[in-house]
């Protein structure tokens, strides 16, 4: 959870929680940025993780590299923050009074349109991530800690208004029920899960197996 | 679940339920048919789907390749069914008198060495599988449908022992929670599941989820 939590909320502005000193984001602006991930994720649909080059982005976005590299520390950490841009749904900064309504809200964030481009990605990247471990660290450091971290979060909370006692088993699994709801759903009906199974699942396993 | 739980209790041995004629698999006996399943997969672990040839796979195991036409209708069904043949566990068959118990009696088969090797082997697969339409044919009816009508199965005998209630909504989602949990394991520690795991998380999610 350190690190991960402080005031801003652009997902792409969050800072590193390790202690290399790093210059400040302050180059580009959100729209600048913005733009960026979406050029770098075309880009990705196209030619494949292999075949991205930091040379490519610079010349589609007319960006110097020298301003690609104070940005970022490479064509894996680029990678990630774009996808983390572009995810379908975020659980940071939920907090609705209760653990249904926070679920519900994730799921209401969904966009079926956008969970299947998301997923065809990072069906790519995943892929690709076997081969570069730099990519599944970056993968690791810049979407699924923090991710995982805002779920322990949300989770907390529900513990701490008493709506799930502190020893439930179940706790420590629900990051495996929901992520690995959505893998299997594509590997069992070869099709990602769209919004309205994502909610039926939570309602039929995820609060239950917490009590809830 | 239909044709999938004759009275044959070898694997390989499961006649489609397809009313295609096919020759009957008499031609080789058990042992040879293990045998053939075993070279299959390490040359699947040496070379890759796409590497693997059939003329490799009678060289190797001095068989012909009429032979092996016979018994399998090409490489897809022949790699799918050693798949069957070497997987970690299987739910079929299996009726201890408790949910609880049968998915104890699952748990119970695995093994933390044939899970990693299985889960590496299928990582592979599953890749090919992406641009072999005829491959993940062949996952589906050789190893996802059996599998999926052996877990129905299970959980129909609980509801007919009354220990789940037929209209508990978190019946369907069993499949999605556990399948997921396997591989979200292998995502988010990046080292596949193991017995205990597996066993942990069907006591904290999938049995409360069932109301049990």
């Amino acid at each position: 959870m350190d690190g991960n939590g402080g005031g801003r909320t652009t997902s792409a502005g969050a800072a590193p929680s390790d202690s290399t000193p790093r210059p400040r984001r302050s180059r580009l602006t959100p729209e600048r940025e913005a733009e960026l991930y979406t050029t770098v994720l075309a880009l990705l649909r196209e030619v494949g993780y292999d075949n991205l080059t930091m040379d490519a982005v610079a010349t589609r976005t007319r960006c110097s590299k020298a301003t690609l590299y104070r940005q970022w520390a490479g064509k894996p950490q680029l990678v990630a923050e774009a996808l983390r841009h572009e995810r379908p749904t975020t659980l940071a900064g939920i907090d609705t009074g209760s653990l249904r309504g926070d679920f519900g809200a994730v799921v209401a964030q969904l966009d079926a349109l956008r969970m299947e481009q998301g997923t065809a990605l990072m069906r790519g990247v995943l892929q690709a991530a076997r081969v570069h471990p730099d990519l599944l660290s970056a993968l690791r450091e810049l979407l699924v800690v923090p991710e995982l971290s805002s779920l322990e979060a949300l989770l907390g909370q529900a513990v701490e208004r008493g709506e799930v006692p502190a020893e439930t088993a179940a706790l420590s699994y629900v990051p495996y029920a929901l992520l690995g709801s959505l893998i299997a759903h594509q590997l069992l009906e070869d099709e990602s899960a769209d919004p309205a199974f994502v909610g039926a699942y939570i309602d039929a396993v995820v609060l239950p197996c917490l009590g809830v």
